[in-house]
């Protein structure tokens, strides 16, 4: 069965450096989405525009027939529906969620997966238990160092069968703002966003958030399981293990200004002030600074940051204003955060594509 | 000022017989974005998972701002606020969306646009004010013949800079289950679909649902503006003016079984019985019969219809089981309505790619 099944999923590769896009890339451009860049004029992305990835399908899961159990490394396993999830003490946080696949199909040479451009973002207020609490309530094992979480989803992935699964170090699945959240934006969670439960690792990228929870974990070895030693992993070399993806990198979106072409997406813009705005975020520290150039980044000014409004996860909205004239121009920003992390003007690439937080630009025409 | 705009907004072309997806197209896919097939398991898409085509940028309405005029060949034009409109007689209808350009991508030669492969579908239930008690409150013209419908929403397109404007037969826009929706699935429209007020043409394709309508206006001769008379028209040559599309042509669509491979999306299923289904519609008459193919089109066997539940304008599920066995299979779906309308199993071509409604096959492994 296991060549088979290699037959149907193959291993990951490189495009060719003629090789445009293929069928198959997009078909996954057409199942999952990114967030189109004006809805960064919301606080919080409405449901439907924060971006979505979906390894295999989306479980249609009944949350009557549905429980969530903690084993392994634990005192005391134990399980709990989503009604008694709901009756403990939530808590809500708001997280920019980012996938660390953003950016990769702009990378040359081009690695073959869901071929994202920029838009693979999103806002929203996550509402759910702290995973901590029901941690102490089941008493962690002091031999356990990982706690590895169980979608329902279920699929082939460069030859491996398997249901999601990733495994969180236990320190960071102890701190206070990981939730298991069962709302989004104050409703249930749709479908595709893991509905009856997801878990939420704050500043941590897409991968590590795990759908359509089933299982908790602990274990005594770090996971070995795919998504951790195979995929999501920095690499320069198919064959060398590489670091694993982690929190995400700092990086600045404008909203496109002006109005677009419907074909070329191309930004048109009337001379005059022209309002610039957009948002910046890191999972590593605050952000402290976002630059803009209007001269493709051969000169940059610091942008207005909006205030702190304590949410230390989500993104922070930025603007300035331009005085555009008549002629091609490239706008560009770039965030720099409170550990002094900022973003390249040249390609970070690696085989997998994850974590390329190239300068974002946007040509415009005014005219 | 128009040359320069012509400059960022190309005339609609043919992809070469070798041209592969642009990054143009990739970039409208990764912005809109189709229906997962498994999302056909609902009986009504969730929000996020509908379909959804933006052709320039999402406004960002308050409808505190917001009034809906109806203004020209009337005799007493009016204009209400979204509470006005929300304090009237309420009605829902569930119908089955679909783009006009839904299997584009798939065409040869393929034209430039939306690269939809077949996802771009979805259904919902839309609540709202029938337009004709407003039509007949404002008092038609009998010089009236169409309605035209003009969102807020601009771009340029194809050298055209415009709002989103739709013209409307008189007697599609009387007839009393096309709505001015301001709910869709018993929740305010998401921003992407319309937010606060669209319009509702059930059993006709995307293009005639405005969004984001801001003005009514009743013409006394048809409408010629650039959605009418130059796109959403079934040509052969560029010159010719063509025939509008208008109601939605019969599709079925399988929810494919087994799980799929990440990246190929193929699909893999054990032997044994394996349970299929999926969902069925025309914007011409009930769907009267789907034939389902386990062997490439060779063989045809009627799968069971759901009973009829009274939405004469959405999907309807059907089912059958396959005795599946080891190797490779391609299954097919075919559907056919009262007036005899069905799918081709050769692709139909127009340089639109509109109302392209080839069965839907899909290529399964069973190991």
């Amino acid at each position: 069965m296991d060549t088979q099944l290699r037959d149907v999923s193959l291993p990951a590769r490189l495009a060719e450096p003629d090789e445009a896009i293929s069928m198959e890339e997009l078909a996954l451009a057409a199942r999952n989405h990114g967030m189109p860049l004006e809805a960064m004029q919301h606080d919080v992305t409405p449901a439907g525009l924060h971006y979505l990835l979906v390894h295999y399908d989306i479980p249609i899961l009944d949350e009557r027939n549905w429980r969530l159990g903690i084993t392994g490394h634990v005192e005391r396993p134990a399980a709990w529906s989503l009604d008694d999830l709901r009756a403990r003490p939530a808590r809500t946080v708001r997280v920019t969620m980012e996938c660390a696949g953003n950016g990769r199909a702009r990378l040359r040479p081009r690695p073959i997966s869901q071929p994202w451009l920029v838009e693979a973002v999103g806002t929203a207020d996550w509402t759910g238990v702290p995973l901590r609490e029901l941690l102490d309530e089941v008493g962690v094992d002091p031999a356990a160092v990982e706690v590895v979480f169980t979608g329902a989803d279920h699929g082939v992935e460069r030859g491996v069968e398997q249901d999601y699964q990733r495994g969180l170090p236990l320190d960071e699945a102890l701190r206070d703002d990981v939730l298991l959240a069962y709302e989004m934006n104050g409703q249930p969670l749709p479908p595709q966003h893991g509905y009856p439960l997801r878990l939420v690792v704050p500043g941590w990228y897409g991968m590590a958030h795990v759908k359509w929870l089933r299982d908790i974990s602990l274990v005594d070895t770090p996971f070995t399981g795919f998504q951790n030693a195979v995929a999501y992993r920095y690499k320069q070399t198919a064959d060398e293990p590489g670091e694993p993806a982690t929190r995400i990198a700092p990086r600045a979106l404008l909203v496109p200004p002006g109005f677009p072409d419907f074909m070329s997406r191309r930004r048109v813009v009337r001379p005059g002030p022209v309002p610039l705005s957009g948002r910046a975020w890191s999972g590593h520290a605050p952000i402290t600074r976002v630059e803009v150039s209007t001269d493709n980044g051969a000169s940059w000014t610091d942008a207005k940051l909006d205030p702190d409004q304590g949410h230390n996860w989500a993104w922070r909205r930025w603007s300035t204003t331009w005085q555009a004239e008549p002629g091609e121009h490239v706008l560009a920003a770039r965030a720099t955060d409170a550990e002094g992390n900022t973003q390249p003007v040249d390609q970070p690439w690696n085989r997998g594509g994850f974590a390329n937080n190239l300068i974002h630009q946007v040509p415009v025409t005014c005219l």
